[in-house]
């Protein structure tokens, strides 16, 4: 088996096809497997992630595992896997834990953060790193109804259709607990910040696309109960752009 | 003829092979061209520029003017032409300019800044943004030594070899007069800002790069002017990567 190394990983998620492995696209879990066999001189199993992004997203925190035999100290595996991987792949921290830690299975909660720039021109040092919004929209609507969603509930409405897609995991249920769920303003953005017990394929980027609805008047706060409510994903609003969604961290 | 228009024009410039028209790659001449082309419905000179920056180089405000017959209103082009242009370029504005302003002719004088980020990881957010250099430097040094440059000088010793390829005219003369040259420390980042009459094809590049020799201890305060007064490319340090380069804004 031989020890398991955590890492956590930031990534600019513009480049790649999301986490999850694919044969003919550059992947996140690909990339970092590559890298991992050329550190470690030789073959290892693909490492673990906390869940998948999808393609186009971003982490600041994502947490993986992966299993070595090698005596490297952990903290040298920083600057060893940073030499290797490209510039917009990094490893924050690394450290051994315990054979029974999985990145999925051990999380206690989850943050992700979803970014709307509301200028009128989108800077182009930006363009990678938010979704520009500049059409209007009632902000103070959104910043008071960004709680209606905390609490334990179901989340069928905003989960991808795609019912083999869990983001986080691969039970059918789709009851999840969100800690909090806020809006705010912070200069030129409007920033969705999420946390919860897990989430769904899809959720946040769904969650934003609904309050977006609210903001321009299409729904009302009531509605987005009733969406809740109505277990549907058809009631609930457009999925947006993966550019704006961050994976924060992850709370074990 | 026709109306004479100026843009102010941001571009993150790691895509592009500089501002120069090539045939086979992409530059921001050539796609400001297309797209002002596409946008005014028939063909155009190529735009002028305040002058070429380097592939790879930033900017943020970058001067431009194209002719055009066309009656659309100046404010109107900014839309026009983002709705075109690559999300790594980008129109802040627009207007109408009398028939002789040329942007390199008319400058009274230019900004450059160079970003240097200092932490031990570069985060992937600011990898395309920044040169990362975690590598040990007395800054207070560098802070001191800034103002040397400070003058009317021959800044031959800075000078990319080629002397064909003046960054900003063509004139064979070397001299220019440099307003202000300061090194200060921003949270992570070390950044030098240049305010000159205008600079020689790779001179900021030049710069930073003696500043770092500087702050290595390779040289003292006294040889930065030793090698402005010996004009001789060689003497001076290497040319730092254009990652970290930004044409700030032209003044006329």
């Amino acid at each position: 088996m031989g020890r398991n190394i955590k890492l956590v990983l930031a990534y600019d998620g513009t480049a790649y096809h999301g986490w999850q492995m694919q044969p003919k696209h550059p992947t996140i879990q690909k990339t970092l497997h590559q890298t991992l066999w050329r550190v470690l001189g030789g073959p290892t199993q693909p490492p673990h992630a906390s869940g998948r992004t999808d393609a186009g997203v971003h982490a600041l925190g994502q947490v993986v595992t992966f299993l070595t035999d090698k005596p490297i100290p952990a903290a040298n595996l920083v600057m060893a896997l940073n030499d290797v991987l490209p510039a917009d792949m990094r490893v924050l921290s690394a450290e051994e834990t315990s054979a029974d830690f999985h990145p999925r299975d051990s999380a206690k909660a989850k943050t992700y953060r979803y970014r709307l720039l509301r200028s009128e021109i989108c800077s182009p040092f930006l363009a990678r790193f938010v979704n520009h919004y500049p059409y209007p929209l009632d902000e103070a609507a959104m910043i008071a109804a960004a709680g209606l969603i905390e609490g334990e509930h179901d989340f069928t409405s905003f989960a991808a259709a795609d019912p083999e897609k869990g983001l986080d995991d691969e039970d059918r249920s789709k009851v999840r607990t969100i800690f909090s769920s806020t809006w705010r303003r912070e200069g030129d953005e409007l920033i969705y910040e999420v946390r919860g017990s897990g989430f769904l394929h899809h959720m946040v980027r769904n969650l934003v696309g609904t309050f977006l609805l609210l903001g321009r008047g299409t729904i009302t706060a009531k509605d987005v109960k009733r969406i809740l409510d109505l277990k549907d994903r058809s009631a609930a609003g457009p999925t947006v752009g993966p550019e704006g969604l961050y994976l924060v961290n992850v709370e074990y």
